[in-house]
């Protein structure tokens, strides 16, 4: 079981195929959603059960999802290198599901899809994206397409072709990628840095995602 | 004046030309910089005066930059249309940081970017991207470039020519942009949506502005 919160969360999971248990609610919303089991509770006690400092409306528990064990992937796919916070997962789910990206593989070391900041960072697309536990680097040994590292000494995104098929795979928010993923892949991003005075961090993996997404995207508007 | 914390973030406070008081700190990591007063203090009078729940070395108080009221724009600027959230505006500064953008314009109502929760999410690069708290519309106004604004109902980046000069507006988390400075912009932009299946909340403002700077960066790129 997960819990889902939110008005805007909870609404996507009953227009979705997740399974929702039970519902706990000040107020319904969804009026139309008579097959959901829907108990009403005080806001008192909703903020009690809540994983939010300011809860809102209600609670959703689900059962989890049962995907296929096997992935049939076409186009691009991400793959997460051990992404430990949050946000950041939130944030990559929600940017899949806006370019189209069906699947998110994480190492199994990766934080839980199911943890309730994630859930609240998705804004609902984990509803529509299929994020997968494995063991990546066994399954990236079988691969037999592209697959896409970003590393600081990789090409400029902008100076080399993007097949449109393949792999993406990101690393971990302090390490990168790490050394037995990296043997694996067969392209070395980079996303070049235009500063000009001093030295920066590098990009978070979240925004880091979402330029090197553009870019594909951009590469297959310019090309048609 | 302003507190900056953590070793990544007061390093690079020191190597530039902000002014710091003083500095508080369990260990020295700066030998080198012999102006600055430092004060050592104990791991846990640091913890008393932290912003942070796991406070890191030290803290620096710093005096507030005075930077022109005139200011020189050239190349690509980022104005920021009430944006509230401090993670938002410290991505948003590390982005421009890194894409070369020097100035980022903010209404009066943005939030402040001396929050320690903006200045900790920049990760130092608000020693080097400089912020300006204006009145927006009087400015824009009298602005004679291009003022891109991203809107739904916009153009997508990657159907049509984007001038290198100008001010890209980016809008409040939840209203966008607001009606007066709308009606000032000479280029609507969208990100085009690629999913598949159902809709989806619009994209976090923050990951819409790497989109969007990262299609500038690439028409430059293939351009020349």
């Amino acid at each position: 079981m997960f819990v889902v919160e939110g008005v805007k969360n909870i609404g996507e999971v009953i227009k979705s195929s997740i399974k929702i248990k039970e519902l706990f609610i000040t107020e319904d919303f969804w009026p139309e959603a008579t097959h959901i089991k829907k108990t009403f509770i005080e806001e008192k006690d909703l903020k009690k059960i809540s994983f939010l400092t300011t809860p809102n409306v209600g609670l959703a528990l689900c059962e989890l999802p049962n995907y296929d064990e096997n992935i049939d992937l076409s186009g691009l796919t991400i793959a997460l290198d051990d992404i430990r916070d949050p946000g950041n997962l939130g944030t990559i789910i929600r940017l899949a599901d806006w370019f189209g990206v069906a699947h998110v593989l994480c190492t199994k070391e990766s934080v839980d899809m199911y943890n309730p900041k994630v859930i609240m960072s998705t804004m609902g697309s984990f509803t529509r994206v299929k994020v997968h536990y494995i063991d990546l680097e066994k399954y990236l040994k079988d691969y037999q397409g592209n697959i896409f590292g970003t590393f600081m000494e990789g090409e400029s995104i902008y100076e080399q072709i993007l097949p449109q098929e393949g792999i993406l795979v990101m690393g971990n928010e302090a390490n990168g990628i790490s050394k037995p993923i990296e043997d694996l892949t067969t392209n070395k991003l980079s996303i070049p840095f235009f500063g000009t005075n001093g030295s920066t961090e590098s990009l978070n993996v979240a925004v880091a995602t979402s330029v090197i997404l553009g870019e594909f995207k951009s590469q297959l508007a310019h090309k048609s």
